[in-house]
């Protein structure tokens, strides 16, 4: 399976152009990246469906189900997943306005403890954090994090990701370079089409 | 990471004992064996949210959001995805009350897409297909389903599934040992903990 970085994406339902700002977030970011991921046929990651509980179901007059009440529960894992080069790959993707810090508050408990069983049955999982006010995204390998907060820390300040964490390259497509980051990390290298894939 | 199937489960908010019967459908069945296999350390797989769109959102007077007004989407995707021996699983679960065939058309062509995605880069993908009137439950490899339909087949006897695909033992917990039957078709053999995963 080959792809090149320079394909023309055609007949696609994608706006790439207009969303080019700063100011995008970061969860957009990752999900107009995984769709310019997918298209190159280079990983298959999806941003799993926030999780709805309807309570109350009615029907319309095409017969069609219509929510009238649902509420938001709380993820039991993290937002993303999916495969690249044949390994499972697993994610939480948060943001922050702080400057200084990462408050770990902002990352559920059973959150940390999915990424932490993904480790152990052989997957990659990571976090990738926003510093927005700063225009910075960092990759965090899971180890490093939770090895970190492990000490009780409720913050984690810019030094770490700077020091052990890995800034993401951004760029006009994909937005988020996360997979040269993961490249780099975990394979120790660039992406060869020729012996790492299947076809 | 050791795993054992006598396992005893604690303090889990599980009702295995009450559901036990011929009439429970099959997304419970799956949701229940996953949990057990998550308890026991062997796989972390998990259905996906239901895909939710939502209209209209309030405020209660706790402040929580409330959705007064929701869709349900068509999914993307497949409704299951995990990691188990180190592999990244995915895979799509059907029912049908017919005993001499399983009608396609119950199966978006997104999914169909999807799985062939997954195969081609490297991942376990399938389909598991319940006979609810037959009390048989099979996995069907991907590979198998897609050359089979890619005849523009419709329907899919059920010596289709006699012949190529693999009925999935039930038992008291897990209900349905899938895992057993992906070591088997898969891996080759059974799950070896001291050797296949990593601690």
């Amino acid at each position: 399976m080959k792809y090149s970085n320079n394909i023309k994406i055609k007949n696609q339902n994608l706006t790439f152009t207009n969303h080019r700002n700063r100011g995008a977030n970061l969860e957009e970011d990752i999900n107009m990246s995984n769709e310019y991921y997918k298209i190159i046929n280079r990983a298959i990651i999806y941003k799993k469906p926030t999780p709805i509980q309807p309570t109350l179901i009615h029907y319309n007059q095409d017969k069609k189900k219509i929510i009238s009440k649902a509420y938001f529960k709380v993820p039991s894992t993290t937002d993303y997943n999916g495969i690249y080069r044949e390994k499972y790959i697993d994610f939480e993707a948060k943001e922050t306005k702080n400057k200084n810090f990462y408050p770990v508050r902002n990352i559920h408990k059973h959150q940390i403890e999915h990424i932490d069983s993904i480790i152990k049955h052989g997957g990659i999982a990571f976090f990738i954090i926003r510093f927005s006010c700063l225009s910075k995204t960092y990759l965090v390998k899971g180890e490093d994090f939770i090895s970190y907060i492990n000490n009780k820390k409720s913050t984690i300040p810019i030094s770490f990701f700077i020091d052990t964490a890995y800034e993401i390259e951004e760029s006009y497509n994909p937005r988020l370079k996360y997979l040269d980051t993961i490249d780099k990390i975990y394979f120790g290298g660039a992406f060869n089409a020729t012996t790492n894939q299947k076809n």
